[in-house]
Parts: C-alpha cells; structure tokens; sequence
C-alpha cells in the first residue's frame, strides 16, 4: 500500500488530459447496458406506491387503508400511524426526526401513505384506493401573500423564516450619495424545477439488520448516513450504491421520503421494494429553484467605477426546509470591486413543494437582476456594457473575510477575449432589423462562490498484475462525465490505455468517504487526490523497476507500460513483466485531496454573449447565437468541457424564456403545469445552431495539483441574464420579469409605445 | 488514510476473540436471504447448458448444432469451431490457450458444446439435440492398468506424467539396517468427490467490454485474472464478485470451463447468461481427490525411535492438469523426528475427470498409510500407540530447507492432553465386546504443511461518523466463518459492537488482492492485516480525541465506543462526539500482512482419537466417540473453531467408511456413481454423538501478530486413520484400503479366521 502524501507539482505538458476524449462508459450509456437505479430489478420485488395530498394545505383526520389492504397484489401500508415512519431531515446532525407522514400537509403533493404491491399498477390504484379525510385549511403559495398580514400560517405563527438576512461592507448610503448615477429596479426569476431526465427512485433490500439501497443520487455518502438515523441503523449497515444516474441538479443531494418509504415497505414485507416517483412527482414534490423577487439599487461614477450597491431579496424554499434565498446575493457582493454593499435577503414558507439546491444556488437568479442593472448603467453612462464591467473588476475577494485573493481570476479575459471572439463590437453596432423582426445582442458575467473544492476525498488506485488500473473512488459520476476524466488523469500519470482502466464509485460500501458531487466542487476534490494515489502507484513501480534493472529509481520513468532507463532506454521492462508486481499481485496507492490553498479563495468566472431575434408582432424571442467564455482554470477534458458549457446554457436559456412553475394560487394552490408537456424545458429547437464554447484558461497551478476549477455550475450563471440584455438591446426596453415568455414580450413592447 | 507500518505486539487479554461467537451472517445464511451465486437472478438472464461427451475416451468427428439451434427458446451455441472458444489454464502466466472444447475428449464428462437459452429446461434439452459424430478410443481409468504395458495411451505416449519424483536424505538402506523392526505394507485410498452443497456455477454479464462474473468461488483474484487471459481482456475489466458460497474444499479455486462459457455465451448473446452445473456433473468434471496406492516401509529400535522410512506412492490427477500425488510425502517427510527418508511419487494420466486441491491434498492418503504404521509398529514393539509417537517428536522441519524450527510444536500436547481428555489408557485397556459388536480405540497424528499464510493480503478499515465500521477484504468466506473472526478482531481492537460491523469482500472491483481461500491459510493470512488496519484507525481516532481533549495520544485509550483518558476517567470523549471524525466522514486504516516469521516454519498439529463398535457379523464400524486435540495456534472463535473441526471429523470420517469414486473400469470407462445417491458422503447419522474438540494453545507469538495458525485441513487429516487403527484395534486386523466398507471388514475378518 502506497501512500503520497507530499503534493505533486503541477503538470506542464499532458498527453491525455485536456483532449476531447469521448466518455468510456459511452457504449454501455448508449446501448442501454448501463443500469440506473430505475433499471434495478431484483428477483422477488415489490413496486411502491404514494398516496399524496391533493390539497394545498389540510388537516388529516382519517386514513383508512381498509380498502387498499384487501386489493389485488397489495403486501404492506405504511401511514402515519406506522411508528417506525420518521425521517431524518438534518443528514445526521442532533436533531428530532420528523414524522413521515404529517398529520397536517402543507403542499399539494405531500406524502400521506405509502404501500408496496406485486405490480406498480396494483400500487398506484391501490394507493388511490386509500380513504382519506381531509379537514382543508386556507393555503398561501407566493412570497408576496405570505408576508400580507393576516395571511394564513403554514407552520403556525408568521410565514417569516428566521430574521432578515443581512450583509454590509463599507455605507451604501455614503456610496450613493458620492455616485453620478443611480439604478433601482426590481426584478423577478420564476420557480423552477430540476426536471432530471431520471426520476427520482430507490430500490431498498433488506439482509438481516443490514440495508442496500440503489439510490438516484449525487452523493451516496450524504443518503447513507441521513437514511441510517432515520431508520435508527449503525452507518455501516446501510449501503448505498449510485452508479448511474439520469440527472440531478442538485435535487438528489439529500434524502428523499421516497427512499425512506422503500426502505420500510421493504422490512415490513421482507422483499427488496421499488419505488420510482411519477414525473408528475418529481415536478411537484423533490426540489425547485425558488422564485425571487430582487430589487437592485446601483451607483456608480461618470467613468463606470461602482460606488455603491444594495440588494433586496425575498424568497420562498416552500414549505418546509428548503432555502428560499440562499446563494442570491453573493454575486452583488463579489463580482464586481464596489466598496459599499448591503443586502437583505427575507425567507418566507408558502403552500408549495421544498425548494432544494439548483445548478449554482440563487447565482442565475441574482445575474438576472445584477447584470441587467449593469446594463441598465452602461446605458445610463452611455458606455459599452463590456467596458463598463472591465471598468469594475476585483484584485480580491470582497465578500469573503480578511478579503483574500483569488488563485486565479480569469473574469477580465472571459470579458475581452469573448468579446473579440465573438465580435462583440462589430455585432453591436450593426442593425440588422427587417421588420418585424429585431435583432440584439448581450453580455453578462457571473462567479460561483463555490468551485473550489469539497474535502475530504480518500481514493484508491489498484494496478494489477498485467497493468490494467482499477480507480476506487466514492463520487457519483452525475452525468458530468467525472469518470471519463478521472480515467484520463490515471491514464496520464501512468500510461495506461483509457480502456484498460476500470471505474469502482459511489458505493458506501466499497469506496471511501467523499461529500456529493455538487456546488462544481468534484473535479478540485477528486482529480487532485486521483492523481496522488496514480503517482504513488508510480513511484511503487519504479521501486520494482530498479530492484530489477538495478537502477536508481530516479533514472527511471514510464512510457507506455514500458519502464525505461533515462540514461539507456536500452535498459527497460514492460510493468507486466516486474517479478514483484506478479509476485504481490497488485500494487495499490492511497491518494487524498491536499489542503486548500492558503489565504485565497477559488472560484471560476464566466462571461457570455448572446445575439437574438425578437419578433415584435408575435414576441417570440429567437436565440441566434452564444458564446460563453469559462474560467474554470485547466480544461480536463475539452469534449465534456464543452458538454457542460452547452447544457448550462441551454438550462440558462429555460430560466430566460420558457421555464416556470405555475401556481393555482387562488383557488387549489396546486401546481397546474406539473408535466412535461405544460412545464416547458428547452428542446433542441430552442438552442441556438451556432455556440461556442471558449475556454480561458489561467493556468492556476494555487487552486490544487491539476490547476481545474469547478465548471458546472459557472457555465449557466450568466446565460438568462446575456439573453435578457440581448432582449434589451434589441427591443430598447428591458424585460425585469424571467421567462421573457412572447405575453411578456408583447406587452414589454406595449409600455415603450 | 492510516497506514501501520510497526507490526503490534501479540495480545495479551481478549474480550471478544476467543469467545463463542455465532456468525455475523447466521440470520442472512438460515433465512435465505444470502445471495449465492447460484440465487443471482439478472434481468433478461439466459442459462445455459453443456453438451458432454458420453465416452471415456473419443475423438469427436463431427459436431451438429443445426437441430439444437433451432429449438424453442435457444439464442446461441458455441462448440470447438468458436473461435474465441478457449482457456487458460495457467492462471494467466505465459502458456498458450488451450480449447475450451478439445478435439478429443479424455474423460466421460468432457465438455464438447454449451448453448445459451431462456429457461434452463430449454437449454438442457437443446444442448442433448446437439448431433455429436464420436471415434471411441480404447481407455483407461486405473492407475494399475495406466502404467502397464501397452496400456492406451491418454494424451499420446506413455501415461507417466513426468518422471518419479523423489526426495531423499540420509540413507534409508542404513536406517533399515539399524533397525529393530521393520515393517513394509501397502495402502491404498479411493478417489473422493469434493461434493460441495452448493454446485459449482457461474453468472456473466457484459457491459461494453467489461464483465461482471458472480461465481462460486475461493478467491476472486485468480479467477479474475484466469478469465481475462481466457477472453483476450486486461484484468481491470473482469469483474468477480465471490460474496456467499456454498462449500469449495479446494474444488473452487481455479477457474473452470464452466465460468469461460457462461462468459462467452453472455458476450455472444449481449444477455447475461448463468450457468450452474448439475450435481452429476459437479461429480464428474470439476474435480476429485486422487486415489492413492501407498506402499510404506518402515524400521524402528526397540525403544520406539524410528530409524527409517520409505514411501512409495502411485497416483492420478486423472486425463488433465491435476495432481496425482501432491502433498502425499510430506507428513512421511516431516511429521516424526527420523534420519533417513525416501520418497517416489509417480503421477500417471487417465481417463477420468481432472483432480483438484482437497482438503489437506496428500495428507489424509498419507496419514491413513503412516498412522496405521505406526500401529503396526507399535504393536511388533508391544508399545502403547501414544507412546510410540511421542517417541517420536521433532524438533524442527525437517523437511524444510535448513532444517528451520517450527514457530510452536504442539504434537506432543495434542497427543498428551488429547489422550488424558479422551481416556485413552481406560478406554485400550478396558474390554467391553459383547458378540458379535466388538469395541476398540485409535490413535493417529497429523500435520499440514500450510496453514501458515498466503500473503499478500491488503484490508482497509472504515470507521463511519457515528463508529460503526466498513470492513474491506479480498477474502473469500467459504462457508468457514472468516467474516465473523474478522469482524470479532475489529471489535477487540476498536471496542465496536458486532452488530455495527459490514464487511464488503471478495469482489475484484471493490476489495484489493488477496490469494484464494485455501491452504488453510485464510485466518493468519487476513486477521493480522485485519489487526493492523483497525490499529491504525485506532491511531487516528486517538489523534483526533488528543486535539480535541487536549491530552497526549498515549494517555487515552478506547473502552466501548469512547476515547478515556487513563489518568483521569472523568475526560472521555465518545467516538461518535469526536469532531475530526464528524467533518472528515470517515477514518480509513489500511493494514497489510506483516512477513513471515524468519528461519521459522509455521504448521498446525493435530491428533485424533477414535472410538468404534464393529459388527462381526455385518462388518459395519460404527464410530462412537471421537475427540480432536487440535494445535492451530489461538482459538479465534470458539463456535466457528469447533464447526470446522466436527466438519473435518466428518469429512475424514467419510474417508474412513463411506466415500469412493467408483468406475466401470472394464466396459464405459465411467464413473457410476455420480449423484448423491450412490456416492456416499457421511451424514448425521455417520457422526458420532459424542464428539469433541480439544483446543491447544502452544502461545505461538512468533507465527503472526493475532498468533493463529490455520485449522481447516489439519482438522480433517488424521481422522480416517484413527479409525482405521480403531477398527484394528477392534477386530484385531488391519483393513489397509478406504473406505472400510462392510464388505472389506468381512473380507478381513474372513482373512484373519
């Protein structure tokens, strides 16, 4: 057992990482070889079902599953009179657990009973077979009516959670009593909802006191141990395997109720249960961005420089424990160099389903208001928008204590070499309307305050006797590609073929601890700790090797399997051929991620660029063409890169123009648009033919040994806002209001006139 | 990630090891809920089945599947003209590929053709519609008729496989010339069946050009490696997974054809494929316990001191790769103190089913020819059995190069307590026939040449936020309880309860290399590495407390899940409570097998003592009483101990009077009792009810850090000789060939009349 424990420089030349390099599980991703959870079948498996409140918020004062007990198939009800239905909802922490199934629901969708059945189709009808009486109490399901006075309490007492949120550096109001202008305006980013191409599930069996749950997640570890206090079982007896997974976005970080009621169907019947939600639950019951209400007031000087800004945000995680404005102000107060800053951020409860972490918590949202604003000023300064945020950008980070540097800071090389690359200049002065059709162009910028990295991670590479590479690692693999990449940092130190290096993850059982992967954080986390444990096996190999060549190790290297003298490359043994390692079998190195860099802070940067077509008589806004240019340091691997980069802005594009949950507020309080069909995510229509995506890479070798930062997540910050200015620009009116939906649009256009 | 490095001194006081602990995976293993290979059920699943070749020996002319493939239900047939149709038989080192289907077959059973299809019934009846075209060649299935002249050659050529081997020191002309009395006699062992509960049995699945292989297996690692040499693949990417198993007794160590098909039919039909052999077929093809005829010479003086021995022994590892005659020298070679030894092995091919490793290979056979000598002697010398061999106990191995001591000798306690314990002066001397049934006492002695261990061996441990406990190890459980003692080894060193243990193992992709369960090496192999690791974890978690407590490391100490200091009680902190552990997740120890002892050989003991009535009149031997002095170094677990000691008794006791292979030497070539019916293995009406297990503890601190030698094969190696010499001892004649059947007791009393 090999242990490195000194960090490695940083790479200078690389053979393997930064190609575009297909993903290696692509054939079985293809071919449908691949099992997701949703694939598990286990002989003997039940199917579950939930009966869920059709009300938006009522008291429970009967359940009788009388009914559903004597259908067809059916095995086990659980309710709340089941003793054992807790949840833990704190992932460990000291906390009571709550009660699974609440006498009072506070969401249309909350879970009331669950049951397994031999089919899902005696499941589902006998769920609904389940005799429900409801006492309906008065509902609320937006931020505004939850603050009235008077408006009906979802938990008891006011809908406030906690007190106003506040930050503040330096004095706004002295900020904008020294600016030469001054910007106010509120804006709003509708709800919106994961929608992962996998539903949410989780296949629970049983073997003694010992459970397995296949589980759609981002982070085995985190279920692992929140499903273990919920079921009061050791850690170590409740194993989790992730493997593959259709999609998360942040909504498969914690623990689901669904996976608690597989796990107890599961011990009541003694037979290993499924349960997958409908889409319809997924839409409705696991997780939203929330919607927000901004409002921004900016100052700035006649030269662009920012003077003061103070951000006002309310926001709803629903009715339970979701934050509601988590993340939105964290771009006000970092991304751009501005000495007074202020911002107040009001949660409040509202009838609806929990919000939960989504693709760069509150960022997109606080873009859409932050970077119209800086529109809003260039126009007001008559600057170039681009210029006018070159104008503003910060040596430190402001918004992080004792105001450390960044390890690196490519946010004015996002914002110039994009721009050139996309012919910003050219494109924003050349008309191009032909009526009815208007045609603009925008920027906007954005940084995740996450990215960095998310210690611990323990991994392990085993090479065996003919070279082959196994990697033990405990991330999930979220659709990112991280498997593909960490292959390629192996196959870099060691020179081993992509197609001999097998992949172990995200198992509690078989791999070591490592936080989810989200928050852009498992490239930093991983690969740097991936390729510690590849060099230690390197280094036990050139061990071998000059014990057989009777070198010193220091004159030897590997290229391609083959371990060569330095000095007489005539002097070699391929890595099958060391007697010690046929001897011992394998040889395994340990490799962990190293500390953070000290006194800076990392964190990616990003610009884009978005060039529409808005038709003036039917308001429908056309994404022509996009740029988005990523600091996300090292580029690991270009095709992935790039995937990552397109699909945060197609996700971009939903939040600017088709996306929103849509509440009944008055009468049911029920989401009306909860399917596929009414919830409208961008298709391959909406996408822009021509985008580009454009690395800036600012070779960082302080933010960890393989120089990356977190892409993910950076790669859709910016987006609605750039499509919104780009709106702005070709309409000469600025839409404050996520989606720019054509009604929108139209009347957008009816106030200019 | 903890590594220790130091080797930990032996234990002093144990709480947990040494108890009678029942197995951690009793409720799994009684309820049904293990999951044997044979239980994996994947979805979409083929199974198939393998055509055999009806005929001892044949040349196979033509082989038509048309008929067979166009039957109900089947999706691929493979036969001699598959290309790919080939195995490695070398466990991966460099030899060519031999076919999986050979143009001649050597042994009634021999694999001809498999097909793949969707209900087992299906395949079994395509695979009898498979047109096969045989040359019936002469054949020969005894050693006897192998060697004579003219005899029909198995593989071309003469039958020896190789010349005589001998090994020699001293001089056994002068030994026998100073001798008293010497003694010459042959004996002779049947071919026995490994006839594990479980059939041996493969599953394959394919993802891309990854395969994932459940089998039925002592270790993973070779029949990872194996395969992938077999399919032209790099090891990394075959997957085995070992889990629960049902038996192996050596028979389930290397690869067999069976597991080559079902991969390959997997790969053909893009499905997963199972494969489990029939219980005839498990008795034909996959291996046996070779036959032996020995012939023993043997002188001693007058005062019991061997003077010389001389050992003789045919034997056959059938038509293939087995072994006819390993490990039968070495107990001739080692067990007593003596100056002059000879041995000639010579190992002959036949037309039969290949041996494998069981149980003690050579051992049994020679104890069953050596222990009845050594009565043979003691009876010419009118010395008391016990009295001869403790005349006779060595001081170091001889057999080993240098003449190295043993790391402990328990031989003389085993025979001195095991004889107090079993009254064995009482029971000789006293008379209790009663015609026709007359009683009668034996003796016989034992030593495995293993059981020291079979390194390497890397484990890790993971201890969880809340101190319960992921074990990770290569090893195999087969069925001998190796889970338990290893967890019972984590719990004494961490102070965790059983109940918080899971242990992940055997499984290529999640564990690291281990050799297979066998030799009787897996205890000292694994527990040492188990030890190390959860000092290691210990280490860490003791760091942790000191920070936290502010108190140096070797002031604190684990007592029940909580960090105390020595000095002042009142200080404690609970594992659970230790901060560190919270933000880290886990504490990951990795320990690894420390070296062998050096200049030391490490070996178990043992001595059975055997009490029977035998029927005059019917010849049955019925064994009463039983008692096993075992010398195996600690007891690890008491229950699990004895489990494999009675288990061994039993086995031994089929040795003694109920197993053989049986084959029609003269006319097919066959064997004719390949089922549960004919071929007897012992059942609880064989054992007796008085039976007992005698632990001696020589203290061995020199063997390994947790001071166990290895237990499986000594435990079952003396045992048919005991009752061998008890039945002499009864009727006063010496049976010299096993099985003692009825008819074989008779034919010796008729003999003695």
């Amino acid at each position: 057992m090999a242990d490195q424990t000194q960090t490695p420089p940083p790479w200078k030349d690389t053979k393997i990482v930064g190609s575009a390099t297909p993903r290696i599980d692509a054939y079985e991703r293809v071919s449908g070889s691949a099992v997701y959870p949703t694939d598990v079948v286990l002989p003997d498996m039940l199917y579950a079902a939930v009966l869920r409140c059709p009300h938006a918020h009522a008291r429970v004062t009967r359940v009788d599953a009388t009914r559903a007990e004597a259908m067809p198939g059916v095995r086990a009800v659980i309710t709340d009179a089941t003793p054992e239905a807790k949840i833990d909802w704190y992932q460990g922490r000291e906390k009571p657990l709550s009660r699974l199934f609440d006498s009072e629901c506070r969401y249309a969708g909350e879970e009331v009973a669950a049951l397994a059945a031999e089919t899902p189709y005696q499941a589902w009808d006998a769920a609904r077979a389940i005799t429900v009486d409801y006492e309906v109490l008065p509902h609320v399901v937006t931020e505004e009516d939850a603050l009235k006075p008077g408006a009906p309490p979802v938990h008891g007492g006011g809908n406030r959670v906690g007190d106003v949120q506040v930050t503040e550096r330096g004095n706004v109001a002295a900020g904008f009593a020294a600016a030469d202008v001054v910007l106010e305006q509120t804006y709003r980013t509708p709800c919106e909802i994961h929608t992962t191409a996998e539903p949410h599930g989780s296949v629970a069996r049983w073997e003694g006191n010992r459970l397995t749950v296949w589980d759609s997640t981002q982070g085995v570890f985190f279920i692992q141990s929140a499903l273990a206090a919920s079921l009061g079982l050791p850690i170590a007896n409740v194993r989790v395997i992730g493997h593959y997974m259709g999609g998360g976005f942040g909504s498969k970080i914690e623990l689901s109720k669904h996976t608690v009621i597989a796990a107890l169907l599961a011990r009541r019947t003694a037979r290993p249960v499924k349960l997958v939600l409908s889409r319809e639950e997924t839409l409705v019951a696991v997780g939203n961005r929330p919607a927000n209400a901004m409002t921004i007031k900016a100052g700035a000087k006649k030269d662009g420089t920012l003077t003061a800004l103070h951000l006002k945000t309310v926001g709803s995680g629903g009715a339970y424990l979701g934050d509601g404005v988590g993340g939105v102000d964290w771009q006000v107060r970092d991304l751009y160099r501005c000495p007074n800053v202020r911002t107040e951020a009001t949660d409040v409860f509202i009838n609806a389903g929990p919000a939960r972490p989504f693709r760069a918590p509150g960022h997109p949202q606080c873009a859409w208001a932050l970077e119209q604003t800086m529109d809003g000023l260039a126009e007001r300064l008559k600057m170039d928008p681009v210029e006018l945020r070159l104008r503003n950008i910060p040596a430190v980070s402001q918004a992080s204590e004792g105001q450390p540097p960044y390890s690196s800071t490519g946010l004015r090389e996002c914002l110039t070499e994009g721009a050139a690359a996309f012919g910003w200049k050219e494109a924003r002065a050349r008309a191009k309307d032909a009526a009815p059709i208007r045609r603009g162009v925008g920027v906007a910028a954005g940084l995740w305050q996450g990215g960095g990295a998310w210690p611990p991670a323990t991994v392990l590479v085993k090479l065996f006797a003919d070279g082959s590479v196994n990697l033990n690692m405990g991330a999930a693999d979220i659709g990112t590609g991280t498997k593909t990449v960490m292959a390629m940092v192996v196959a870099e130190e060691l020179g081993v073929g992509l197609d001999q290096i097998q992949i172990e993850h995200a198992d509690t059982a078989t791999t070591q601890f490592t936080n989810p992967s989200g928050g852009s954080k498992t490239v930093p986390t991983e690969a740097p700790a991936v390729r510690e444990a590849a060099i230690a096996v390197k280094r036990e190999l050139l061990a071998l090797a000059g014990e057989q060549l009777k070198l010193p190790v220091d004159q030897l290297s590997i290229v391609d399997g083959t371990i060569v003298s330095v000095a007489d490359p005539a002097k070699k043994v391929a890595v099958r051929e060391l007697g010690g390692l046929q001897r011992r079998g394998v040889v395994v190195g340990v490799g962990s991620r190293g500390p953070d860099p000290e006194g800076k802070v990392v964190c990616p940067f990003a610009a884009h660029f978005a060039e529409v077509e808005v038709n003036t008589q039917t308001g429908e806004v056309r994404l022509v063409r996009f740029l988005a240019a990523q600091d996300s340091g090292r580029v690991m691997n270009r095709l992935t890169y790039e995937n990552q980069v397109f699909g945060g802005i197609t996700m971009g594009t939903g939040l600017a123009l088709t996306e929103e949950r849509v509440m009944d507020r008055a009468r049911t309080g029920r989401m009306v648009n909860a399917n596929w069909h009414d919830y409208k995510i961008p298709t391959a229509l909406d996408v822009p033919a021509d985008q580009t995506c454009l690395p800036i890479d600012p070779h960082d070798s302080g933010c960890n040994s393989v120089g990356a930062k977190g892409l993910g997540e950076p790669a859709t910050i910016p987006t609605a806002a750039a499509i919104a200015n780009a709106v702005g620009h070709a309409i000469g009116v600025r839409l404050t209001d996520a989606p720019m939906t054509r009604k929108r649009v139209l009347e957008a256009l009816h106030q200019r006139r």
